[in-house]
């Protein structure tokens, strides 16, 4: 069902010196700032050859992201994102096998204009997963 | 200077179960277990298309995987691994940004059969990076 990753999300603390770091230190194509406040963050991509590091950092005071930078002040792997065909069918396939959707259970438009939806991660051994219609 | 990301390492407190997780209910391909003794971990690789997943779990009393999993019982994710063409000049041009390299900073054999280092995660956003050379 999973596909490619289509990204590994990184939250930071400074938006700016991650971009540095990957950008001058890491020697990596670092994205411009893009603004998401359906999703209350701001977002960078690095694209590597096979993938995209996206770095996320909050925008808003109600950003799902605070809580996580409160617990990790220096930041840390936050998702991973898996590429399906078609979300509504991967949905209501985890959903018959237990697992929980965050939200309301219906797809969102992500950061890429595609819908996207988040899995508990207590029900995927501790990790936060998006799944991305591409 | 980074390539690809070669793999995002989970660490997962029942590796059956993660195996299962991925390869029945998010249908990955998922490979056979590895003891990797030198590094106190049992590994499962998952292969998707563009990149692969590495499950962990401990071997052994002093894996370096227990404090982890102690922190975080439900698994979680670990670290992720870039790839370098040159180890030891990457980790030169780290060390001289003020980077800091784990453990004796000499690179070690990974579960690839490949050099690889772990850089300090307070230096890289709050993640374990682990570099290996292609």
């Amino acid at each position: 069902m999973i596909g490619r990753l289509n990204h590994v999300a990184i939250a930071v603390p400074d938006l700016d010196a991650a971009a540095a770091l990957y950008r001058d230190t890491l020697g990596a194509k670092v994205g411009a700032p893009q603004d998401e406040p359906d999703h209350g963050v701001t977002v960078i991509f690095i694209e590597l050859p096979n993938t995209k590091i996206e770095l996320l950092h909050p925008l808003g005071e109600d950003s799902p992201i605070n809580g996580f930078l409160a617990k990790n002040p220096s930041g840390g792997i936050h998702h991973i994102c898996y590429e399906v065909d078609d979300i509504i069918a991967a949905r209501d396939k985890l959903k018959a096998s237990g697992a929980r959707v965050l939200g309301t259970g219906e797809p969102k438009i992500g950061a890429h204009g595609k819908p996207v939806l988040f899995l508990h991660p207590k029900d995927f051994t501790g990790t936060l997963v998006e799944l991305e219609q591409v």
